[in-house]
């Protein structure tokens, strides 16, 4: 079964407004077993919706619209839906009457527009509405069900899940769902993806999506199956194939991110980390402290920007940086080091670089950067060239430097 | 004019992710005088893309879509709309060798299945990618256009901005448009719009806007007209009394972030800054390092996150520790002090509080923060309770202190 999620209102077609009731309604309908193929928004236009509306009806089994069930003019989710289903909307008094009583138990007339909320369309079920006017709507058409849900959360999401989840219960076979989460760092998205869709791709159960995004890969695979064991044995099929191909690249099972990983290794080895950067400005500093109880082993760093603080704060000697410049793979292991040194950790790790737009020589072109790991067991510098903005090679230099802190820490 | 936006992709399908490039291009639209009449969301599925394409093509002069035009399988994009207008797909070898000159430059190899991404659709004109291998095409269709752009915002918006709208403006018939873009600090969202919302809800043009999140309120005004000076007019006679009733809360009359005004200042003064970081462990360098260009003012800093980073990297006494606690006004004016002292900086600003969940005390509950700012003019600090999570207490903390550094660069 695949559903359909349409939000009507044109407020949600301006710049600044994303509809968020999808995202619950999403999850909602996941854990059912409910796929959903397809969002729209469109604007309060009758004859939009109802051909947005006939549109989905022809490729989905359950297609929930959200918003437009108000009192104005602007609210046409009512009209759209009869039109597009070629039916017939009728006033009920007894629907009237109750909007009327909420009115009066808070001492107010009802305005006589709200009359419009008692329509409902032919064969339709209400779905009573206990925060606010406007009640939903249930239409089972054509082997496909529409829901008409109220647009305010506080009054979509009790009704969906007193008065939709149960009927859609009854309609669905029990299912189970198991999501595996392997993270991938230190490849680019094509050659993971290179590796592993002649694997994925061999099935249909589990779904294989792959996410992308400041050097981080994920593949989600989501199994379903009649019982919790099979659709474990599914993903596992799935992802240990994978695994099997991407090994040490992968650095999460479960969807944690890698500072997440990085630090649960600290914590188990009782080790310590800091950090010397230059280009990063305190990025790195900034992930590593992003998880909650990261001072068991997070000490501090030193955010060296210019030369003089290479060489005061982080004891870089000034040799180093006239003979092999600030950007250079000398100066990231005396970065790590230094750091090392005067804070004490049992690791440090440090990023010297050109972020630019400016700033670039012949030597070290915009986005040449130096990343060094010191630990027990001596510094190692890497050097790498990454492409694209400020914002970007910022966000590589650190994830770069995270993944190889990680592969130091087995 | 009006457009249709298509997002393409399955993982904006899922429960925790939206689709936020649509927002970017809407407002890019309506700065046009182009209204957005419908956005949807389709899977990595080709004949559901091809559907929704024909149809928008039926109701739409303008149809943008966005994402799947990577090399994987999943990438449907360019299929889609081949198939939705009845058009062929060739392979271009002159776009396979600039692809492949990409990754040349990365020192790579272009692994085989990039050349799909060199298939143009018959009648589209190449939309050239700056930032990343998948080319963007646009489409002249049976008096509409059909834009195909990439899904990384990093590529599309450069794409946009250059390629497509010297040739939507040519299109669209002259309007002047102003935009001010108000921010403001140190105010909560609400009282900034108790304060603004009597000036701005008596004008329809300007259309104003307000945006808020991480303590920072933006307030967007809009103003069309005929000509320049009129639209000038237009936005300046709103923004002028809102800048009356807000007064120094705002501190940039141009969008230019908080990070940027204060780089200015400090550029100005032929200043320098350095930061002495606890909770935000790195966020406040971070972001001062953000803008292109902070190596004339930003010297370096030390992250000091447990106490005894505090006494050796910034030399906080031990009896300050012991007597008031790390999280205390006198640990936060000795931080700023010492992160001053030993960078020889101008400016020093230092952040030491409890960002949670854990690690709260009766004395210093979850979201407590102290900030000081030290100066040529002495060092002063201030405590401020932030509520929400560890990310929002983090951000709320840096945009505080970068907010009193500004109120102190006058």
């Amino acid at each position: 079964m695949n559903a359909e999620i349409i939000a009507v209102g044109s407020e949600m077609l301006t710049p600044d407004r994303v509809d968020t009731n999808s995202l619950y309604l999403t999850g909602q309908l996941n854990a059912l077993g409910v796929e959903v193929t397809a969002k729209h928004v469109i604007g309060d236009d009758r004859g939009r919706l109802a051909a947005a509306v006939a549109a989905a009806a022809g490729s989905s089994n359950l297609i929930i619209l959200t918003g437009g069930l108000g009192p104005t003019e602007d609210d046409v989710t009512r009209d759209a839906v009869a039109a597009a289903t070629g039916r017939t909307l009728a006033f009920h008094q007894e629907i009237a009457d109750r909007i009327e009583q909420r009115f009066r138990l808070r001492r107010r007339a009802m305005p006589e527009i709200n009359k419009r909320q008692a329509y409902l369309i032919a064969g339709a079920e209400v779905l009573e509405n206990d925060h606010g006017t406007a009640p939903g709507q249930w239409l089972d058409h054509d082997g496909r069900v529409i829901m008409l849900l109220p647009g305010p959360p506080n009054e979509l999401e009790p009704m969906f899940e007193e008065r939709c989840l149960p009927r859609l219960e009854r309609m669905l076979p029990p299912q189970a769902i198991r999501v595996r989460i392997l993270r991938i760092a230190g490849m680019p998205e094509s050659e993971v993806d290179q590796l592993a869709a002649p694997i994925y791709t061999r099935y249909t159960n589990p779904v294989t999506t792959i996410l992308a995004g400041g050097g981080d890969i994920q593949l989600h695979l989501r199994a379903r199956a009649a019982d919790a064991a099979e659709a474990e044995r599914l993903a596992e099929e799935v992802a240990s194939q994978i695994e099997g191909i991407l090994g040490d690249r992968i650095y999460s099972r479960n969807g944690d991110p890698i500072e997440a990983v990085i630090g649960e290794r600290l914590r188990a080895r009782g080790d310590t980390v800091s950090v010397a950067e230059s280009c990063t400005g305190g990025m790195l500093g900034e992930r590593l402290t992003s998880v909650p109880g990261s001072s068991d082993y997070f000490v501090g760093g030193l955010l060296t920007y210019n030369d003089r603080m290479k060489n005061t704060l982080a004891g870089v000697s000034e040799e180093i940086l006239r003979r092999s410049t600030a950007v250079s793979a000398d100066a990231a292991e005396a970065l790590a080091g230094g750091a090392r040194a005067r804070t004490g950790s049992t690791w440090a790790v440090s990023i010297t670089g050109v972020a630019g737009p400016g700033g670039g020589t012949e030597a070290a072109p915009t986005g040449t950067v130096y990343i060094a790991v010191a630990g027990p067991d001596g510094c190692r510098s890497h050097h790498v060239r990454f492409t694209g903005d400020r914002t970007r090679v910022r966000m590589f230099a650190t994830q770069t430097a995270l993944d190889l802190l990680r592969r130091r820490l087995v």
